[in-house]
């Protein structure tokens, strides 16, 4: 509520417009052509700047305006410096005009619905990105669009789905599909590219080019998407193969570009990406951090959804675990912040040790050997939602240890970078569906994110999605955009002698030197 | 030839260009996009501005450019703010960039292609427009329009035509469609709704609405026609029904609208449409002139071609005529300005009287009565290329005398009505290729021109057509054009009793008031 409630306080400079026309009927005193004569009409409530109209609306036009009496209700979008008609319907129809942000995001597709002239979220919907059949990650896709036909067949199954997804959202709002007039959709460079029926070949391969950096405002019909024909969609630029529009979004949503005091974001996902700074410098870097962290990838591991585990805690003194499920249902399986919260309580009660290691004397009938690795059982058969024991193997440990290891590398990397210590940071922005559902205290204790205040910590949620729906409403955001991107400076991170090191000692609950983290006993 | 010279000496701010680009490939230091990279690159031969990219072009420079040494030899034109890029060739291509120049005529379209880089003309072509098969004049046009599908099959009649003498005549000079990156367009204000597949329904009904006055830039898919897609159409404004972009591209062609002096520029077809001023005031007019001056109404008038007559002179002492003809061919029918060299020469050899009447007692041998109607023979069965005698009828004469009174009257009137008197101007052009034929001196002797010294009229040719190929060249020329559009102020001609009064004057020899003509014997 809190994002919504900032997006409709800064509505005040919309860039897709709905203007309600009165025109005076022609007479031979007054020739002005009828397409002139509203662009007149318009101008008036416009306050100036030129405004361009299609043949295909400009044929309309003077039928309509004698049907309806010279009234209309117009909608307009400001291009890179003229106004374009998109659309005009006659003035008792009176409905809303709409707009869908999209974060396109390699696993999950989420849109947003918003109202144009309110600012007001009209309904959301998250999916799975339907190019996972083609490919689960970036690089199996920019693979799979070098084949015959691959490019396409992977950009129809993107537009396809969301075209029915917004279709679908609309119409369970009421909203004709023709009074969807704008999008604004924020991806990483790969997914914006499949977005644009452009071909990634180059992003994966040294020295990692991509065809463009700043795709700006394009048609509908260029890419099929169905909303308006004659609408507009601002797609986010990127600075690069690894520093897309997404994390553009994610600055835009969290202001940090517009503060004094230095602030970190961090975009968890298949990649972390960290953007550091303040009004004055930008500075951004990505590194993988593991598949540990995203759902779906560990065997145990899955997207957020009724029945699984986000909360763990565990009674150091009987090794009970406490689990906390989605719609308190019986533990079905555990997500990415659920695991977080789960192998930080049992370090904290003794269950694993120092290195992430089971210690079977603290965990007694909880273990389980499977295949010759140890298991531990999270939740028994006779509770569990599935009928069958939930549990956790020594392996996909392992895994969360690496990706939280690679995290403080990250993060401690790209901070001595710029020459920074942490202690100079007031605000840490934890962005992504899964930073939404991270509790900050067990990332400290695990060693994932770096011992500052609890309320240092501020969840953002999907930031790619809050940035793409400010930049659809706010033509200040949409130019800030380019602002951000112009200022950002990528900072590639180098796999060097001193980061294998710095991740030797950061695989270590919670770091082998422990006064980076006074507060983790 | 002087057109085309000063053309080429104003073509200095070309405004779509061909740009010789390299670039530096890309490297881990340089990462910058391949579209963008390109665009840099451009950037600096350009000298600033911003450059769009359609995702369709953008598509293919990745390869382009790793295939040809990251060079290229690019296209852009200018839109309202930003640069487009149109086509990008490999650098040892090198052809000419061309652009085809278009005067939409009611009757005959004339095309002109352009080299856009040196301004010259590549080669010229024109043909009846095949949308006579639907209407032979603009109303019958507009009522074709109107049908079932009509409005489509006028465009498509026109388009098709277009296209395929574009194609022809690039074809005969070795240069390739795709190098034809844009068009300019002028016509009157239904020709070019016709061409914008724009409905001209309101044109020709009360109070005469187009619907619109500034196509402005258009891209060639919009209305089909077959130059290179990705490049540009300019469409010349009108101000209204009655006043197209025929007559300002006459405007900027005469160049009237910068000197001090008051010039008049009158187009001749099936309108006479009359323009005076001079840089700080433009006023303009049209009126129906008659039939008789256009080619292939009178029975005898046709368009200019081989052994059409184009000048008479005849002997005052024995009556005998002496033709010139198109080629020297022996004469087989004669055209509007041969027709109007005949009457005069007619009336100076006293073989018409003041009234335009044949005079039976000087014509003597001449005279045929054919259904009842006096003829004239021009020339006799056994001089003429037909085999038969060519002849004119007193029916014929009658017509050309209210044509030519209409001018006079509409002239005089135009000149009354903004208070000046012929004595106030010292040009006097005359558009359209009419006006290139046409013997001033006959013309004052029948009255239908002014009694101005004879160095005072110039023939410009097709001004049309001219003003298009300049306004495709020159990015001055063309943002001139809104100028002269916003400047002219259109005055219709009232047809009241002073009007007819004037009109019945003016229906003699040549005139009621010969001191008008003090030049005439």
């Amino acid at each position: 509520m809190g994002k919504q409630a900032m997006d409709r306080s800064e509505h005040t400079d919309p860039w897709i417009r709905s203007i309600e026309v009165k025109t005076s009927p022609p007479s031979l005193k007054d020739n002005t052509a009828d397409v002139d004569r509203l662009i007149k009409g318009i101008g008036k409530e416009l306050g100036g700047g030129e405004v361009k109209v299609d043949l295909s609306l400009a044929g309309k036009i003077p039928s309509f305006l004698r049907n309806h009496g010279y009234q209309a209700e117009t909608v307009l979008y400001k291009g890179v410096s003229s106004w374009h008609l998109t659309e005009l319907w006659p003035p008792a129809d009176a409905g809303s005009v709409c707009g869908v942000a999209v974060d396109l995001g390699t696993s999950v597709i989420a849109i947003r619905l918003l109202d144009l002239v309110t600012g007001d979220v009209k309904g959301e919907a998250s999916f799975l990105n339907p190019q996972i059949q083609a490919g689960p990650d970036i690089l199996t896709r920019i693979h799979f669009a070098g084949r015959e036909g691959g490019l396409q067949e992977l950009q129809t199954l993107l537009m396809d789905r969301l075209n029915k997804e917004i279709h679908r959202l609309a119409q369970s709002r009421g909203i004709s599909i023709q009074r969807i007039v704008g999008a604004s959709v924020a991806g990483n460079t790969t997914m914006t590219h499949l977005f644009l029926g452009l071909d990634p070949y180059w992003i994966c391969r040294e020295p990692y080019i991509p065809v463009l950096n700043r795709p700006g405002l394009i048609r509908p019909e260029e890419v099929g998407l169905k909303i308006n024909g004659r609408g507009v969609i601002f797609v986010f630029p990127n600075t690069g193969s690894y520093f897309g529009g997404d994390v553009m979004a994610g600055i835009l949503a969290s202001g940090m570009n517009h503060r004094e005091e230095v602030s970190i974001l961090v975009d968890v996902g298949t990649n972390a990406e960290v953007v550091l700074g303040n009004r004055d410098w930008l500075v951004a870097c990505a590194g993988a951090a593991g598949p540990a962290l995203e759902g779906g990838v560990a065997s145990m591991g899955m997207m957020a959804g009724p029945g699984v585990i986000d909360r763990v805690l565990i009674d150091p003194a009987t090794g009970e675990i406490h689990v906390r499920t989605i719609g308190n249902l019986p533990p079905v399986g555990i997500c990415g912040s659920g695991m977080i919260d789960l192998v930080a309580q049992l370090y904290l009660a003794g269950m694993l040790d120092v290195r992430g290691k089971i210690v079977p004397e603290r965990c007694g009938a909880r273990i389980r050997k499977i295949d010759g690795v140890p298991h531990l059982v999270v939740a028994f058969s006779k509770d569990s939602g599935t009928g069958e024991d939930l549990t956790l193997s020594q392996a996909e440990i392992d895994t969360l240890m690496r990706s939280k290891a690679a995290m403080h590398t990250i993060l401690t990397t790209v901070i001595r970078m710029v020459h920074l210590e942490w202690k100079d940071f007031r605000r840490f922005y934890v962005a992504g569906t899964f930073g939404s559902y991270i509790n900050p205290r067990s990332a400290i204790v695990l060693g994932m994110l770096p011992d500052l205040p609890l309320d240092a910590y501020e969840a953002l949620g999907n930031t790619s999605l809050a940035g793409a729906g400010m930049a659809l409403l706010s033509l200040r955001k949409r130019n800030e955009v380019d602002g951000i991107r112009n200022r950002v400076t990528y900072v590639e991170m180098n796999v060097n002698q001193e980061f294998m090191n710095e991740f030797s000692a950061a695989k270590f609950i919670p770091h082998t030197d422990r006064t980076l983290f006074p507060s983790v006993p």
